[in-house]
C-alpha cells in the first residue's frame, strides 16, 4: 500500500494514514459543556490539524506527544486550511521507518561515497584498520548513516551526522595541506570520528529525541566509550595513537563550558575544533537566512542557537 | 642494606644514597671562570642542598629534574644547614619504590578495611559484583591503594586516592540516611568509584607526576573508560545502572568549567558532587592551616588552591 | 466553628470559608457585553476555581492577589472539577494563622527537640550562653520555628527554616568527627545560626512573601545584624568569637555572586557552606523528583532552581 | 626632641631615629662565611637602605616587617645613595603616632569643615540627628578623620577616608540638583556614611594594614553593624529610613562580584554607587599618571588596580 | 487641518486621522467562520484599539506593524474603553513628522542653549573649531536634536540624545573642577560628542527603530566614522587630539562586554564613561519609579534594563 | 659596506656594527665600588651579550631599550659564549631598515602574487575597484606588505600581516565552494581587508612595537576608519556593501570580550571570524611545538597565548 503523506491530503479525501502526534490539547466545546481534542499530526512533508469530537478525554489520556498514530478521518477545509475530522486515532507500536516522519539531509549517497574514499585514502595503516573495522559493522554503519547531527538547530535531519562528519573531514583534508606540520591522517580520522557518540545520543521515531544516554553521558563521552571498545578490537593499536584519538573526541567542543572535559592540546585537535565550529556556524547562519519569515525585512527573527538576529540584506 | 634518608644526614657523614633530583642549576664560580652545579635532593623525609664542583656542565646535561639519582658525597655544615659536597651523582634507571620518595597518607590500613566493609555492605547484587570484581584485580587494586589524589594541593600523598574515596563513601553512607529517597547503594558505589581514573592520571616515581593520559584525557574520562570495561565483564549488568554509574563519574565535578562534561542529573549524583567538594575543601583548609609559616600572624600566606588567605585565629 | 478546607469542598455544598486569593482575572461574558471575575482560591490543602458573575469590576478593584478573603458560594461541578459560584467575596483584615494557608514542613516537633539537644550539647560556655539567650526569647523563637526557608524552591514551608537549620547542624555535628582540627562547637553553633536572618526576610500570611527588609538587606545582612545585637547582650563575649560567628553567617553562601560579601576564610566556615549546599541540593532534587508530572518519562520538566531536567529512572 | 625624618638624612650624619621596618633580608658576606642584614627603613617622607654587619641572624629573628624600630647608625654614601651603617636596631613597642610613618591626604582641615557644613545642611531632622550623634562621638570622629580609604591603590593616606567621603558627598549634593526626584538629604547622608566601616577595616601604625575584622567581615558589613548600633541610639528613627541607609551601605559597591550582598534598589543607592566609582576611578587614573616612571613614554607601566596601562600623552 | 490625537478621541466621534500601527492580529468571529482584524493604533499621546470587520485578511496582508496609516472610523465605547469601528485603513507613504507619533523629551529649547554655551566656552581652539563646524551643519544638527538616546529603556524620546549629551557635558564641566589634572575642554568636548553615532543608529517614523547601520555597526563605530570625517575637514587638527577624541567615543561604554572595543585609557575617557553611566542609571531608576503600576506596593515590577525590581518606598 | 650580523660575530673579531638594544642593566663591579653596563644586543639573526666597563652610568642614562645603536667592540669568549667588550655605543637616529632587526615571514613573494590573483578574481566590480584602488596606493601597499600580524605570539614577523591575510583569503575562497549561499566575493574581499588596521597598530624599527593609535584605537577601529576613507574614494560604492564590509572588519574577532564591538550578523562575517581563528590557532600551535625547549618531554612549557601546555607526542 502506498503511504499517504501530509502534503498529499486534500479537502474531501478520506484519510487512512500513519502520522506522528506533534501536539494534543483538550479544548472546551463552544456551545456545550465538555471538551474536544485538538491535535497536530505530522510527517516529513508537513503538519495538519485535526479534531476529535467524541471520546476526547479518553483519547487524550491514552496518547502521548511523540507517538506514532494510525488515523482515520475526513479531510475538510476550515478557515482556508485543511483540517481532519478524526474518526479514530490509535497508537502504532510496531517498527516504524523514521524516514516517513523526519526529513532527510541532502546528498546522502554522495556523502557515503566520500566517506569511503576518505577512509581508503588513509596512509596510516592503524587508522585505516580502525575505521574500516568500525564502518564495516553493519549496525554501527546504518546508525551512523541515519543519525541526525542534533535534535534542534543545525543538521536536525536524518543523515545529518553523516553529512556533517564528511563535510568536516573533507575540509580537514583540505586544510591539512596549508599546515605541513599537521598529521593529515590523524586529522581526517579524527574528523570522521568526532561525533560518533551521536549514534547513541539521539533516537529517531516520529521525531528526533535525545536518549537517556544522550542526556546522562552526552555524545562526547559516548563517543569516547564507543571508540575505546572499537580500538580494543584492532590488534596492536598504538597506545599514544589511542590517546590522541580519544583526546580529539573529548576536546572537539574546544571549551569546558561547551562540555569538553579537555581543551585541545595539540594541533590536529585544535584544527578539528575549529573546523567543527566553522561547519556548525555555516549551517546555522544558512538555515536562519533560509527560514526568514518576514520577507519585507532584511533581518530574521531572533535565532535561538545563535542568540542574535541574522542579516540577509 | 638500610637506606639512608635525608633526615638522617648529619655534618661529617659520608653519604651513599639514592634520592630524587628536585632542582638543578648551573652557577658561576665566585673567584674564577666556569660553573658549579647546585642541586636539591629529596625523599619522603625532606630535602637537602648539594654542590658538585667538578664536571658540572656534563652532569647538568645528563640529569633531569625528577630523575632518581645515586649520590656519593660528604655532608658538611654551611651557613647553619647541612650541605652535600658531591663526589658522584648518577641516574638510577631500575625499578624504584616510590614510597621512599613520596610521603604516604595516614591510616591506609584502616582505609582498606573500611573499603572492604563498604563493598560487603552493598545489598544491590550487581553493584556488589562489579566492585568485587574490580577490586579483586591485583593490578588495579594495588594501583588504587598507591595512587595519590592529586599532584598538588589536597591529598598529594601515596594512598591519597584510597583515603579520599573511603572518606567520601563513608560520608555518603551516613548522608544517605538523612535523605530516604536516595539509593544508598548507588551512592556508596559511586563514591568508591568516582575517582578511579586517577590510577591512570598520575605516575609516582621520585615525585607525583601527571601522565600523558592524565593530561590528554583526565581522570574523569579515564575513569569512565575503566568503569565501562569493568562493567563489560559483569554478566547481565543492567544498562540503566551502567548509565547511572558512568554519569556519576563524569558529573562528579559538578560544573562544566570544572571539567565535568555533564552536571549532576539525579539526587545521588548531586550528593556525590557535594560530598566530594566537602572533603576536598576540608582537606585544603586543614592543610593550609597546618602549613602556616608565620606563627605571629593568625593568617596563612596566599593559598593557591583556595585563592585566599586562611584564618587560623 | 470548624474551618472549611479546600480539599473538603464537594459539588453541591454551600461554602462559607476563608481562603487566600491566588489569582484574579476579569474575563468577558461569552454572550453579552461586560465581564465576570475568575479567581483561584487556596489554602494549605489545595486550590479551587471560582466565578463571580455580578459586580466583577468592583470586586476586582477592591481585592488584591495575596489577600485573605471570606467567601460565600455554591460549589458546582464544571468540566469534571469543582467550581465555586461566588455570592460574596470580602477581604479579611484581622489576624490570621498562616498555618491555614501555607503547608507546614514535616517533623517540626522532632526538629525542636533536636535543636534543644544540640544547644545543650555545646561545651563552649560562651556559645551556649548566646544560643540559649537567643532561643529563649519568645518572639524570636516563635518566628524561627514558623519561618520558611525560602519563598520558592526548597523548603517553602512553615517551619522550613527550623528543619533546614537543624538538619545542617546535625550533619555538622557528624562531619566534625571526620575532621579533628574542626572546632565542633563553633561549627554546630554556626549551623544553627546561619540562616536566622530569614525570620526578617519572609512574611507569612496567605502565602510566603519577601519583606522589604528581605529585599533591601537580605537574610545574610539581617542575620548579621540580629546576631550582633544578641552578642551585645552576652557579658564578655570574646571579640574573636564574635568575628568568627559573624563571618560564618556572611560567608555561608560561599561566593560573591551568590551574595556572600566574604568567602569562607576558615575551616568551619567552609564546612558550613558545603553542608548548607548539600542540604539545599538534596531538597531540590528530592522535590523535583517527587513533583514529576509526566509519569511516562523518567525525566522531570525543566526545574528552575536547578536549571536542568532531573532524572528519576 | 625633634624627630629625624628620612629625607633629612645626609652622608656623614650620626643617625638616632625611629622608623618603620619595610624590608629585611639576610645576605651572605662576599668574602667570608656568614651573613649580614640588609634592611629598608621608612617614614612618611621616604625610604633608606641600611646594613647591620654584626649579629645579623639574631636581629633578623627578633624583628618583623611592619615593626617600628629605634635605630642608631652612621649615614654614608654608597653607589651614589645614602646608606645607614647600623649600630643598633631595636623594636619600639610603645604608642606611636602613625602620622610619622604614613603620609597624610591633602586638604584635611578643609574636608573637616565641609563635612560639618554638609551635616548642618540636612533638612531631614532624623538624618541630621543620626549624623550629629555619630560624628560627635570623639573616638569615632578621630578614627574617621585618620583612617585611610584603602591599604593600597587609591587613597592609601591618613585621612583618605575623610577626603573621599566628603568629595563623594559634595558631588552627591551637586548631582541631586540634576535629578529632582532624588532625595537630596538621603543621598548626602548615605554618601557621608557609605565607607564608615573602614574605621574597622584598617589599622595604622608603621603602615596601613588590614585588621582581622577587615578580612573577616569587610567594611561593608562592619559599616552596617556600626550604623545599626548608632541608629539604635536615635530615638524614634523611622524603620524605613533605617532600611534605606543600611541598604545604601551594603549596595554601594554595586555588584555582587565586588562584594555587595545587594545591588542598588532605588535611585539614591544607584547614584551613590556611581559617585563612589567616579571618585575612585579619578583617583586611580590621577595617581597612575602622576607616578609614571618612564618620562620618555606617554604610557605608564601596568597599573594593577586598573588592569591596564594609562596614557598621559 | 488640525490633527486628531488619540487622547482627543471620544465615543461617538467620527474619526479621520493618521496613526502608527502598533499591533495587528487576525481573530476568528465568535459566531461564524472567518476572521476580523484587531489593531492597536497609537501616536505620542497614547493608544486605542480598533476593529475591522470586513476585508480583514486582505488588510492584514497589506499592512505592517510600524506603518503609518490613515484611518476612517467610528469611535464607540466597549467594555468601558474607547474602540474604533474601522471603515478604512490605508498605509501613508509620504513624509511624516515623527513628532506626531513619538513623545519628545522635556527641556529641548534649554538644552540647545546649553549646548551652544558649552561649545562657546571651549578655550581649546581646535576643539572649538571642530564642534562649531560639526554643529553648524544643518543636516547633522537637526538629526542630533531629534534623535532619541535609545530605542527602548532610557531616553527613548525625540530629542533624548540632545538632552542626554548636554546633561553629561554639563556634569563633566562640573566634575572637571574637582580633578585639577583633568583637561576640562577635552572632557566637555568628548561628552558632547560621545553618542553622535546615534544619529545613524536610529530612525524615527511611527516609532523609534534601529537602522541597518545601527545593527551592523552600532553607534560607537558610526560615531567614530562620523567624527573622523569631521576632523578631516578641520585644518591642522592635531593627530594626538584626534586619537584622544576617537578613543573617548569608542571607550565610553567602559567594558568590552558592553561593546566598547577599548577600555578607557586616560583620565578624561574614564570620567566620561562614569558620567555616562551615572546619567543612564539615574534615568532608568527615575523612569522605573515613575512608571510603577501597582500603587499599593512600594516596589515596581521587574525592570528589564536594570534586571531588578525598584524600590519606591 | 656589508652589514655585520650577530650570527657572524666570532671571538677575536673587531666589531663595528648596528644593533637593536634589547636589554640594559647596571651591575656592581665585583671587586670595587661602581657599576658596569650589561647589555643584550640583537638583530634578526640572534642576540649577543655585551659589557661596557667605563662610563656605564652615563651610557645607561642616554640609551633606551628599543634604540638602534652603533657599537664598536672586541668580541671575546666568556663561559663558552661570545661576549662584546664595548668601546663605544651610540644611539642611531637615522632611517633604519627594520628588516635588519626583525625576521621576515616566509613566502612573501608568493603571498604577494596570490594577493593580486585573488583581487583579480573578484567578479563584483565595486569590490574589485575598492581593493585595486587601495592596494595600488604605494604607501599603503608597502605598509601592508611589511606589517607584522602581531607584536607577540603568532605572526610576529615582517610580512606577517600579508601572509596571514592571504592565507585566510585563500581558505575563504575554498570554503565558499562548500556553502553555495555564501557570497564568495564578499567573503574573499573581507578576508583580505579584515586586518588592514594593523598597518596603524604596529611600528617596526628595532623591534615590533604597538603604536599609540594601536593602543588607543586598536586595529579593528583603525581598520574601519581606513576602509571608510578608501570607500569614500570609489564612485557610487553601494551603501549596503559599505556597511557589510565595515561590519566584517569590526566583527571579525567574533565576541565582545575579544574586542569586537559587534558579533557577526551574517554568514560571510561568521565564516571570516572562524577562518581567522583557524589560522591563528594553527599558527600558535605550530610555533609552540616548533619552539619546544625540553626535547625529552612530549610537552611544551606553558604557552601564554594558548593558556595551556602543548603536546608534541
Amino acid at each position: 500500500m502506498t503511504e499517504l503523506l501530509v502534503n498529499q491530503i486534500r479537502p474531501g479525501m478520506s484519510v487512512d494514514g500513519v502520522f506522528a502526534l506533534k501536539v494534543k490539547k483538550l479544548l472546551p466545546y463552544r456551545e456545550a459543556p465538555g471538551n474536544f481534542l485538538a491535535v497536530v499530526l505530522g510527517d516529513r512533508t508537513g503538519q495538519v490539524e485535526g479534531r476529535l469530537w467524541e471520546g476526547a478525554e479518553e483519547a487524550c489520556a491514552r496518547l502521548k506527544v511523540g507517538d506514532i498514530v494510525a488515523v482515520k478521518a475526513q479531510a475538510v477545509e476550515y478557515n482556508g486550511s485543511v483540517q481532519l475530522r478524526i474518526d479514530s486515532i490509535i497508537k502504532e507500536n510496531g517498527q516504524m521507518n523514521p524516514a516517513k516522519f523526519i526529513p532527510a539531509a541532502e546528498g546522502l549517497a554522495e556523502a557515503k561515497e566520500r566517506l569511503h574514499r576518505l577512509i581508503a585514502s588513509l596512509a596510516n595503516e592503524k587508522l585505516k584498520s580502525l575505521l574500516s573495522l568500525l564502518f564495516s559493522e553493519k549496525d554501527f554503519y546504518e546508525a551512523f548513516c541515519q543519525a541526525p547531527a542534533a535534535a534542534q538547530y543545525h543538521h536536525a535531519l536524518l543523515g545529518g551526522l553523516l553529512v556533517h562528519s564528511v563535510t568536516v573531514a573533507a575540509a580537514a583534508d583540505n586544510v591539512a595541506r596549508n599546515y605541513p606540520c599537521a598529521d593529515r591522517d590523524l586529522l581526517v580520522a579524527g574528523a570522521i570520528l568526532h561525533d560518533i557518540g551521536k549514534v547513541r545520543e539521539y533516537r529517531c521515531r516520529g521525531a528526533v529525541e535525545q536518549t537517556d544516554e544522550g542526556r546522562l553521558l552526552g555524545h562526547i563521552v559516548s563517543g569516547a566509550l564507543l571508540l575505546d571498545r572499537a580500538i580494543e578490537r584492532v590488534p596492536d593499536f598504538p597506545e599514544d595513537l589511542r590517546l590522541k584519538l580519544l583526546h580529539m573526541i573529548i576536546s572537539h567542543h574546544g571549551r569546558y563550558e561547551w562540555q569538553s572535559p579537555k581543551r585541545p592540546k595539540f594541533l590536529e585537535a585544535a584544527l578539528l575544533h575549529q573546523l567543527d565550529m566553522l561547519d556548525a556556524q555555516a549551517d546555522m547562519f544558512s538555515r536562519a537566512a533560509a527560514g526568514r519569515e518576514d520577507k519585507d525585512s532584511p533581518w530574521t527573527g531572533w535565532v535561538k542557537g545563535l542568540e542574535r538576529n541574522v542579516y540577509c540584506g
